[in-house]
């Protein structure tokens, strides 16, 4: 445990998708100043190998403790699954993931130790959540939903589209011997935005895990600090600084990202890493 | 124009979309080998600058060339877009991409002089039809269809999602001051698996304009050969020698790809090109 006064955290991701992890880190942790890192130019990392994934991440994480993050959360499921060890290794601070907060709060939740988790094809690929999850006890079914980043991306978070294709993608997962599942991760950085409508669409009885939510508890129990539950007040969150770093177009970066952030996305800098 | 006894002829992608074209190939030039380059770990090219997109699709058709191509087809909207004037300077062979042709069917089928092309948002942001088709003396609607190209690679090319996803586009694209245009270009390589689909979607008096066709009969213009004219006979298309290179997994390319080209995809090697 690392107790900083004012800390200064880093946050990692491939793309905008981490900034739901920002938001909840915001709401949880506002006396704090946020680095973050979105290798927007490179994405997606899924379809990367893990070498190049690592060598990506390692890259910018290195970038974000050269301008003072003294703690890297790494908001991104890829680079996560296939790079953490290497993270560590290089890392000077220290480093929280995505996966294994996730799991935590999974099987605390779970009172039939039988779980679902939804996320990208490459997440699922990755079987990052299945690893964590069992090694807690935990039977896991693992579900791809392709389509709900781009109909996040669309904006579609209230749209019956996005309904009926959620529909389509929790009766599958919830279907056989998975039926009696009772807790939902979202294993995936986009899908806090869809949490209201997958509420409605999932089991009554089941408990849904945002592992970005998770992932801000996690990162206030590495500061040592109390984190604050339910919303944040606004003017506490002022009091954060926001840089944004962004490999790709900084003014698309801010019109994408607003949307994840919850609110205007205004410091950005574009940042070319050498391959 | 080059008249060549049994053509090698060269098919560049960034992923597996360009099958499409490939496969309109096979119909119409069915004597003459092939050879198809799918950069499957650079992928999506949208989001890259054009002197990179510029880098990658000149190792590429240098790739394509080295092997045997005599002549190459670009069957990928963004390289066209972004970085046709390169590869065309740094090719010893004629080059073909998808744009012209699309806009030369399109500037002929259109009574009303009047077109809507859909394709990525980075297609529509490159503008490239709309400076293809302004240049025919044509009025263009772009209109950017980011859901199509996740829900074809889902599979659901028949699915009612996918339907009421076009419903909204189409009526979205055939608004206002373009309710009268005559021609519904499909500008994206991944379109051609929703032409049914898109054909009952379609308001009745529109023709489809389906670039991959359009690509193959200026391919055959170019070889100085007489396309063939509705689908050919299956015993004429296994004459073709194919191989494919792809830059990600082989098996990942195989499978995804025989939904694109319309029969299993077999001789796929792994290309590691350097940056």
């Amino acid at each position: 445990m690392t107790s900083i006064r004012r800390p200064t955290i880093g946050v990692f991701d491939s793309g905008v998708g981490g900034l739901t992890v920002l938001r909840a880190l915001l709401d949880r942790i506002p006396n704090a100043d946020y680095l973050y890192f979105g290798d927007t130019a490179r994405l997606p990392y899924g379809s990367k190998s893990a070498a190049t994934v690592a060598h990506y991440a390692v890259g910018a994480v290195n970038y974000l403790q050269d301008h003072g993050a003294e703690l890297l959360v790494i908001a991104c499921n890829t680079a996560t699954a296939l790079a953490f060890d290497e993270i560590k290794v290089g890392s000077r601070v220290e480093v929280v993931g995505v996966v294994e907060p996730g799991a935590d709060a999974a099987a605390h939740a779970s009172t039939n130790r039988r779980v679902i988790v939804i996320g990208t094809e490459a997440t699922v690929a990755s079987h990052a959540y299945r690893r964590a999850l069992e090694a807690r006890g935990i039977t896991v079914r693992e579900k791809a939903c392709p389509l709900l980043v781009p109909l996040v991306e669309e904006g579609w978070t209230e749209h019956p589209v996005t309904e009926q294709v959620a529909r389509i993608y929790l009766s599958e997962a919830f279907a056989e011997d998975a039926r009696d599942a009772d807790v939902l991760v979202l294993g995936c950085t986009h899908y806090p935005l869809l949490k209201p409508l997958l509420r409605r669409v999932a089991p009554d009885h089941v408990t849904i895990v945002d592992s970005a939510e998770s992932t801000a508890h996690a990162v206030a129990g590495h500061l040592a600090i109390d984190p604050i539950h339910g919303p944040a007040e606004p003017e506490r969150r002022s009091d954060s600084r926001l840089r944004f770093f962004a490999t790709d177009s900084a003014e698309k970066f801010k019109k994408m990202g607003a949307r994840f952030l919850g609110h205007p996305v205004e410091d950005v800098v574009h940042v070319d890493l050498k391959e």
